[in-house]
Order: structure tokens, then sequence, then C-alpha cells
């Protein structure tokens, strides 16, 4: 996987807002209707559905229309993938602590000889 | 923590760029100069400050002067704080797989009494 993946940019996009972060809370309890998922914010519904779109847009969630009721679910992928971005970065910082405690260790041998 | 902290967009504004994420990638290695981390990109180093300074205003960074240089340091709290926030979604489905596997084997269990 390329960790500089032009692909991580939407969905880092899509987590910076509180109200996306927030439905992707909700959803990982389970598919929701999207009267469901705006119930509980103060927002007219156009605005509501810019913030759905996004997070289709980016992956994140899914939308299917049965009816008239279009229900969302989460896609794990994405999220798969900023874990996967951000082990990279911790194996990045493990390996230098390791090569310090390395050099530190090497040190003291020699220091002891 | 509050996982739908306010805290927590601006640090996901900062990821969503692939600069910025290749600088974050770099400082991983270790410290390293302004001038230093601008040279891999084709870009003006106004436009490089730029991102530096969204970084640092994150606190996904930090810069201090020494004479004419300024040094750039990664810090991890933030890292550690998208982490936990992806570990509670990730607990929100783990729970629901939970419950889920619960409801089937209490299924299987009935229809095997």
């Amino acid at each position: 996987m390329d960790y500089h993946s032009e692909t991580l940019t939407p969905i880092f996009q899509a987590l910076a807002d509180p109200t996306r972060r927030a439905v992707i809370g909700r959803l990982g309890q389970g598919p929701a209707s999207i009267s469901d998922l705006a119930q509980p914010f103060d927002m007219a519904l156009p605005s509501f559905m810019k913030h759905i779109r996004f997070l289709e847009e980016s992956g994140l969630i899914n939308t299917h229309k049965h009816g008239r009721i279009r229900t969302c679910t989460l896609e794990r992928k994405p999220f798969q993938m900023v874990e996967a971005w951000l082990a990279q970065q911790r194996a990045l910082w493990e390996g230098r602590t390791d090569r310090l405690e390395q050099f530190v260790l090497a040190q003291h041998a020699k220091e002891t000889e």
C-alpha cells in the first residue's frame, strides 16, 4: 500500500468534521436511515445531506435506497487504510527508538569494556 | 476522552494533504530543519511554510529556532488521539459483531433444545 496515496486525502477530509464523525459513530452501531441519522442534529436536511454525500464520496459509507428510505452503512476498508498509515508512522518512530537504544547500549558496552 | 472533541477536527484537516503526510513521514525518522524538509518538494518556500504552519497549529509538529535554523519535531499525542478515536469506532463494530454472534448462538441453542 502506498501510504502517501491520494486516496487517504478524501478520507481524512471526511473525518475532519464533528457532524460526520458523529454520523460514523452512530453507523458503527448498525445501518440507519438518513432521517434517523439527521434527527440528533439541529441542521436543515440539505446541509445534512451534504455531509452524507461527503462521507459517501470518501468511501467511508455506502447508501442504498429501498422504496422511499435511503439507508446508510459504514464501510470498514477506509478505516483500515487510516490504521495502516498510522501503524506505518508508528513503525518509523519505534524503529528510531530501537536504533537510539542500540546506540546507547553500544556506548555503555564500550565504556564498561 | 470525548471522541467528538473539536480537537480532532484540525488534526484530521492537517492529515488531509499529501505534502503534510510526507512531512510527517520524514519527521518520523527524526527532527529536521525546514530547508531539509522542503528539499524533496517542487514548491515555493512560502507555500511550503503554509503546510508547516498548518501542521504546527494542529499540534502534530513543534518547531524551534536555533540561530537561523528552524527545526521541526513530531508530536505523538495527536496521533494517539486519532488512534483512540479509531479504537472507539472499532469497539462499536466489534460490540455489534459480538451481539450478533450471541444472538446467532442463542437461536442455535433454542433450535437444538
